[in-house]
Formats: structure tokens, sequence, C-alpha cells
């Protein structure tokens, strides 16, 4: 057990005697990325440049100082804590997981399960985060399943001047009780109204139409959950043609559902910047329309981009957790960290724990 | 009951003594659809003209009448059968059926269901449709549940010269079983091999990743069975991302995913007409490449629309049941009734009836 950290970590909090008297201090998996460990490295030396963060690189120490030593920073901010397995993309997550046993993702999951951090980040493999996480990292008290959101782009909803909404889970639980997606409601408010600067960010289900009486026995016992709740801004069930129009700040699902609807924008998304290759070649006009659109949609992207937004949240743990795009440069993933700050400042976790506390009361009651 | 058509149909097989010796017969909704009866009668009016498709034509049979006599028809191939109730659009599907108990959808899926016809056509209400044929038409012996197929373009799939793919259930059951999966998989098989004519559809299964572990319980027992089976070209498991990518013929989900995947394409065209409109207005050379774009996306629509599929399918009735697109015209309501002439006459039911049968031998063996 790698748990020196403890003693770096007690040391630093003596005389304050509680967490918020220390400054943030976020673990990064300095081996995770496509761009790793160069993007990462440049990202904490921003950061360290930029904030008071605490930063905790997590990786090989000898290829973290290297790149470190490349870009200004200041070293009073960065530790290092050596991880010797590195998950690559390309691996199997839950195999890898079990052979790499000193992966930078593992070891940077446990310190910040065992207290060493407010918040973790990566933009290696999800799959693998999403294992880690689980394992290392203890869920907030009555959570019941922690869930992945996912951060899109939609159209600009007009009284904020956000272009993302959250969508939550698309994938670490696959099928959910009624009370999950209740949960899956709570991290969602919790984390838009921190992170979206929407006091009463607006709270829809995903369902097969808009009435109460859709879907099935958990979609309807979801949505009155949903509804009595005073926590919650809930305007109801939205359908698959709302989810792009960004009617609601949140949006609500199980995990298959999640998973199916992301990739399929994703695919979508593909295709449209594929469509020149399809049937109509031939069509010069149609290409140049598509070269102009795509210069439009570059700027509508750099609007909505991960850069911006930092990466999707895993939530219901009792610390941050967050995984920033595999393709994530520096300042994408100086973001991340800066955002995953803010949230474990803001007390994120603390949110939903009181939502759950509340639900509880008023169950018991 | 309207039960007179019965004479009808055993007057004009008299001397056969089965159904193969007489003409198909496809009811149609004349009442159906944003451009009904106008667009309806003038299909019938073309197909008696150009092929041998006996028409029953339910609704209102003086407007039937006026608008069949503005065009050339073959009168001895049309029947009008009276309904004088219209469901309209705007009607909730449920409340509408059970206070217009004359409205020419029931009528017609009921005179199908007795035997009067092989084959129910309707570009009105999806919702009606659905609940009248499963109140008036039996299911197929052994079938479960019946799936509402959804048509979708996809980009060319290369060995065919087809640019659609059926996707089922998109509505009609929203959670399943394997065994449910199971049998929709044969009836997009059987439904696909005679429309699309590929011998052996490509058959997936929509779930969370490629391996055949993933999603939950249902699923994997869903991968397993389909790839069991012999008379299936089952491909695996596909991803969201794989949707617009026309990588299967059929792809089977059970109804609450298909159906929220489904709106989702449709909000994501939408979102993309509608792209202009955004915060770029300001953008020229972005608003002509929209304008390119929109006569590029015109002609793959032509390659792709109703018109020529023909309509949605809602498969696992003894009678082969077509929705075609509510905005329909008559080109695109005859290539429907064509279509639904074809696949009683291909016998897609018997199709599906054989893949049970064989699954059942299989199982108790």
């Amino acid at each position: 057990m790698n748990a020196w950290w403890h003693h770096l970590f007690v040391t630093r909090t003596t005389g304050t005697g509680a967490a918020v008297g220390r400054e943030t201090t976020v673990a990064l998996d300095a081996m995770g990325g496509d761009l790793a460990p160069a993007a990462t490295c440049e990202a904490a030396a921003l950061v360290s440049k930029e904030t008071t963060i605490r930063l905790i690189l997590v990786g090989n120490p000898e290829r973290i100082r290297a790149e470190l030593d490349k870009h200004s920073h200041e070293a009073s901010r960065i530790t290092i804590v050596p991880a010797m397995d590195v998950i690559e993309m390309s691996d199997k997550p839950k195999e890898a997981l079990l052979k790499k046993k000193d992966a930078s993702i593992t070891v940077a999951a446990r310190l910040v399960g065992e207290g060493g951090a407010d918040a973790l980040v990566s933009a290696g493999s999800t799959g693998a985060l999403v294992i880690a996480a689980a394992k290392e990292i203890p869920l907030i008290e009555g959570v019941k399943r922690a869930a992945l959101a996912a951060v899109y782009p939609t159209r600009n909803r007009g009284f904020s001047n956000d272009h993302f909404a959250l969508i939550l889970d698309v994938g670490a639980t696959v099928r959910c009780t009624p009370d999950q997606l209740l949960q899956f409601a709570y991290m969602g408010h919790a984390y838009a109204s921190r992170i979206k600067r929407v006091p009463t960010p607006a709270i829809a289900l995903l369902n097969m139409g808009e009435e109460e009486t859709k879907g099935d026995e958990v979609l309807t016992s979801a949505y009155r959950l949903m509804k009595e709740d005073p926590r919650l801004n809930f305007i109801g069930n939205i359908e698959g043609n709302d989810l792009p129009k960004g009617i609601a700040d949140v949006v609500v699902c199980e995990g298959f559902v999640g998973n199916v609807v992301l990739k399929m924008a994703e695919g979508m998304t593909e295709v449209m910047k594929n469509l020149g290759e399809y049937a109509f070649k031939q069509k010069f006009l149609w290409r140049i329309g598509l070269a102009l659109l795509a210069s439009g949609l570059k700027q509508l992207k750099t609007v909505t981009d991960y850069r911006e937004y930092g990466g999707a949240p895993f939530l219901g743990f009792s610390k941050i957790v967050i995984k920033a795009h595999g393709k994530s440069g520096p300042r994408a993933i100086a973001n991340a960290i800066k955002i995953a700050a803010k949230a474990a400042r803001d007390g994120v976790p603390e949110e939903i724990r009181r939502s759950i506390d509340g639900f509880e009361r008023r169950s018991s009651a």
C-alpha cells in the first residue's frame, strides 16, 4: 500500500484542524490521455502559476520531472507520487487493472479515496477511471450507485450563457431503480448549480413521451419522486428530440439509454462530417457547402467543447472525480483541474448528501 | 359489428378455396394522414391503374367517392367501407379511440383482423394505429409482443443498394425479455429479407459495447439466443455511434431505447437545419454553407425517404400492418400500399412463424 501520502496530507493540514483551512488538492493521473505525460505536466505547470491549487501528479517520476522542467512552474504546489504502470487506451480496462497493479489511475484513485486529495482528474481510459474510482473512493453515504455524466453541447438556452447540458448516467449503471434515478437528479443538480452557475438547474427525465404516465413503472415512479422533491426544479419528461435542444440543464436517465444516446450523437456528428464521401461526391456545390459549414461548426465547437467545460464528472463519490477528454491538451486539462477544485471547494458531494438526507427525512416522516 | 365485408371476401374467394388464389387485398385508412382523404384516394386510384392489388378504402364514403372521381381509376378493384369518425393527429389516441367508436382506423383494423384484407395501411396517428392493430388483429401464434419498426436512412452499405436500415422496437414494447428481443430479430429478418431484397439481412443488437458480456442479463441472454439461431445472420452488438453508419440491416432493441434514439435522430436533424438561427447568424459564409448543404441533404433524402421505402411496419401480427408517414403524398401512400401487398404476398407473417417454430423445436429438443 502506497500510503505514505497520508503523512504528506496530515502534515499539510496540521494547525487548521479541518480541510477547509488548506488549499484544495487535486490528484492528476499524469500518465492518462493521448498526449500524456506532456499535456498533463504542462497543465500542472500552468495551474501552479495561475492558482493556489495544490497538485499531486501520479505517474513515472522521471518522465514527469522531465516534462515539468520544460515549463515554468511553482514547484512548492506540485507533489509527485510514483506509479510505474500505465493503462493504455487500447487496453481492456478490467483486465489491465488486474494485471497492472501499480497503474497511475489506481494509485491516484487510492490516494484520493484515502484522503490524500480532494479531487481526481484523469484524461485516460474512461473504463479504467470508472473501475478504479468505484474500487478506491467511497460513495457518499446513502448513495446507491455512482453516475457517469456527460457534458454535451446544446443550442443556447437564452436565460443563461451556457451552451451545454449534463446527461447522467451514461454507462456506469446499466439499469436503474426509481431511487437511483432520483439520486442522479440530486447529483446533476449539485454539479450543475456549481459549475453551470444556474442556481436552480432545470432537471428532466428522459422518457418516451411528455405525459407523467409514459414509460414503465421505474420511469413513472422516478417522475413522481422528482416532481415531489422540493430541492429540484423538475421540468418533467423530455423525449429524444428534445435532447439536442438544451431544454434542460440536467437530463436524468439509466446508463443503458444514456450510453446509446451519447454514442449516437458522436456517430451522427461523424456521419455529418463524412457526408461528402457518400453518394454525392460529384456535387461540387454541396462539397463547398460542407466546407463552409465546417468552419461554422468549428466556431460552435469552441463555444461548447471540452476545453471549456473541463470534462465529465463521475458523481456520487465523497470526492470529486473528473474524466477529461482523451484528446485534451494542456489548456483543457488545466480547466479540468480548476473545475475539479471548484467542485470540491464548493462542496458538491456535501450538497448531494444534503439532498439525500432531505429525501430520507421526508420518506421516514 | 360491420362484418358485411365477410360476404365480400367469401364471394371473391369462392372457387379458389384458398387465399393464394385471389389478388392481395389491402385495407387503407382513407381518412388517416395530413393530406387525407385527397392523398389516400389519389394513391388508391394510382394503385388501381398500376397493379392488380385490390383496395378497400375505409372512411367517409361521400368524401372518398368525391376524391376518387377526380382521378382515373379502376373501380372494379376498389371497395369503399364506411366509417364516419376520424382520429385526428392532435387527438390523444387512447381516449379518442374509446370515444370515436366508428373511427376509420378501428374499422380498417377490424376488417383486416377478421380476414377481410391481407394488409392494413394508415398514414394517420401512430398511437391510434398501434392501439387499433393490437386490439383488432391477432398476433402470429407464438409471438409475445408486436414490434413497431422504423426505417431510417444510413450511408450506403456497399454490397446492397439500400440506403436504409430497420430498427425495432421503437416504442410498442417499453421493456423486453430476451425471448421478445429474439422474436424482434425474426420479424426484422423476415421483413428485411423481403423488402430490402437482402437474402440474409445482417442483424445486430443495440448495446453499450461490442463484447458479448456487455449490458445487463436481458441483453447478454438475447445476444446468446440470436447468436445460436441458425436462421439469423447475427453480427453481434452494435453501439449508438454505429447506428447512423448502416452497419446492420436490422437493429434490435427494446422499445424504450429505440424510441429515444429515433426521436433523437429527428431532433438532431432539426437542430442541424436550424443551426443558422443560432449564435452565428452574422456568419455570412456559414449561412451560405448551410444553404448549399441543404440542397445536398435534400438529394440524400430523396434516396432514402419514406416515399421510397413506403412506411414503417408494425410486425408480429398475422396480417401486414404498415404505418405510412403522416405527411405522405399520393406517391408515398401508393408505395406503402405496394409494399404492404408485397409483404403479404411474400408471406412475411409465415416466415416469422417458421422462425418461432424452429426456435421452439430447438428449445424443446
